[in-house]
């Protein structure tokens, strides 16, 4: 067959950084391979007894809603549930402005079809999420980059930027514990983010799917919080939500909270893509949740992950060398690290991999290029002893540059 | 927040027609509505049981796989199964070439993503598949309308269509038991369909989700499959296949067995949108069927479905009037109807409403225009009795017209 393709999506489709990445995560597939590249929850902690009974539950109750054609918008129910939910995070929208998404990553491609055409602006953290970048890669936007130091965000760079003249279809920002930096968006920067996105009405797109985690402190108020209290509905920010972090990432379940402005369109373009998220798996995190599962279960993941964070910090003050940088996240899966200048982690990965650790170089967040010294670790995989052991190789790796 | 939109993708995702559809399937939820407007699998026969204990051992056994991250091609087993299914259809295609999708709808979208620009060329069946012009609706190709009578697309129109130099991008077509009209294309135009796209290098996009459910003679041979019986390989054929109709629509899983020109880039671009599909419902789709629930259960599907053909056909013998026709389907969920020219559907399905009856009117179906004394009747979602009824109430209302 002669294939004519549509340029721009097949250009896009080629994947050029994800690939290498799939490449990664294959290696680290190997036995006695200690890996800090991959962003998964702890498989021993995912409560599958709890979601099997659930299953059952909702194919025994609910078996026709559980298998037959379903709403585009998601289950009512679920819709329901997750509008309580935001409700105790300051979020109260209503059900009729929540989309149910196969996962955030549906909710970008969503977001990246409908507003970007190629060449248009897009405002986003630098390092930004990278599977953001993959979603939007078909559409070709192009990336002003704005910096990321310890308190999240630039908020000043993004005003002179705005006050420059310069409108960006919107900012795209993961506002707490930041994937790939693990930093979080200081509460004066919220504030002063969401008045910004008011007086030049700037659309947010917050990705908060780890705000929950968090291992200090409260947690953080979303972006799309503060939008409601300052402009008494969701006016400014479409707010990102998934249950990937918080339950199983295999569900696929996760929200879009739109403003009204977005939302038909969000719809009738979900429709076109897949019909509906899968009814099988909203009934089983409707059913998983409406007991009160997350409510027990995530306090046992910010045990754990806490104690493993707190076990990658010590180890790597213990063990690598004075002159590398790294964050301290409050939460969240990852931290960033900062080789010194001139240093390169691709090659530094070559000699990682050799002694059976892997981490994910840093060049691939930075949509403006950039970061060859820079690398994400995920300390939410591995327990304590392994991230240790991991981190030992780790600083031999670097030793033997 | 100021909204600059992707003109092409918003225009698309106001979903004219569909919006319409939509609103019908609402008003067929009324009490006393007996509805032929959907598409829906008859609820009664889901084999809820069964799924509710593939379920409970899908994570039992295997937890890790339902609950975490999978690869985008889809859950290894699962493909190794699809691809023993498909060798029973004489379609021998390696589980390398088989990507999973949420439903059909997905791969619709992939597909018209990757291979569609605006204004491009792509020749379908007219009347042809409402979700198949949703999926496209945002990528607005040029339709070139291929007639379809009762041995199904017109191989000839197509073949002028090449001889005179014109190259679609691709040719879609709903080999057995079309959506809308629920008509099969016959063993001798398949041949010459195949042999067509190798001579002109044609892509074909076979869509087959309703292939399993004859009710005479055998199951028709998959254009794929003549493409592989031709050419040693999938080569000219992308063939989606889906669990909708012969399982459950809910757990949106469906396949695409594709050619490796093409196979690579889909799941690239799949990654972008969903990272996969839900693992939760792919390994419920997997324990299901590996015990071969499918050859017990699509037998039962067959008898029921052709008993409610058999009901609606008799009903519309007796009771409509002598100048309408219709199709005689030998398998799927559909046929279609035809009123005098000058008559029209859209004026007639008010007036059935009134009486508490649905369908949808043909117009949509339509991309070149025209069909407006069309309609789609669905005999597969209700009981013999109420399908008689129902008919009853139509011929009511064609002569109140």
């Amino acid at each position: 067959m002669d294939l004519i393709w549509n340029d721009r999506i097949a250009e896009g489709a080629r994947g050029i950084s994800s690939s290498a990445i799939r490449d990664l995560l294959k290696l680290t597939a190997q036995p006695e391979m200690i890996s800090f590249a991959g962003g998964l929850p702890a498989p021993e902690l995912f409560p599958a007894e709890e979601i099997s009974a659930a299953s059952e539950q909702a194919l025994a109750e609910a078996p026709l809603a559980s298998l037959q054609y379903g709403p585009t918008e998601g289950y009512a129910p679920l819709r329901e549930l997750v509008a309580g939910w935001l409700r105790r995070l300051d979020l109260p929208v209503p059900p009729e402005q929540l989309l149910v998404t196969a996962g955030s990553q549906q909710g970008l491609d969503l977001l990246g079809r409908l507003l970007i055409d190629p060449g248009a602006p897009v405002a986003v953290e630098e390092p930004t999420y990278l599977g953001a970048l993959q979603a939007w890669q078909t559409c070709r936007p192009s990336y002003l980059t704005l910096p990321v130091d310890e308190h999240g965000l630039d908020v000043g760079a993004l005003e002179s930027l705005l006050a420059s003249g310069v409108r960006p279809r919107f900012l795209y920002v993961v506002s707490s514990f930041q994937n790939p930096t693990g930093t979080t968006l200081s509460p004066e920067r919220r504030v002063r983010l969401v008045e910004l996105a008011a007086r030049y009405a700037l659309p947010i797109v917050e990705d908060d799917p780890y705000g929950e985690l968090y291992y200090e402190g409260a947690r953080a108020t979303p972006l799309a919080a503060l939008d409601i209290a300052m402009h008494g509905e969701l006016r400014h920010v479409v707010y990102l939500g998934t249950l990937s972090k918080l339950l199983a990432p295999g569900l696929r379940v996760g929200w879009i909270a739109a403003p009204r402005a977005l939302y038909d369109r969000l719809v009738m373009l979900k429709q076109g893509m897949d019909l509906h998220t899968s009814s099988t798996a909203q009934l089983l995190a409707y059913y998983a949740c409406r007991d009160g599962l997350l409510d027990r279960h995530i306090p046992r993941l910010r045990a754990v992950y806490r104690e493993r964070r707190d076990a990658m910090l010590a180890a790597l003050t213990r063990q690598l060398p004075a002159e590398v940088r790294w964050t301290r996240p409050t939460g969240g899966m990852f931290l960033w690290l900062t080789l010194p200048k001139g240093q390169d982690a691709q090659a530094l990965l070559g000699r990682a991999l050799e002694r059976k650790v892997a981490f994910v170089p840093g060049q691939p967040f930075h949509p403006g290029g950039g970061g060859a010294n820079t690398m994400r670790l995920n300390f939410s995989h591995s327990p304590p002893a392994q991230l240790a052991e991991g981190v030992t190789r780790l600083a031999e790796a670097m030793r033997s540059g």
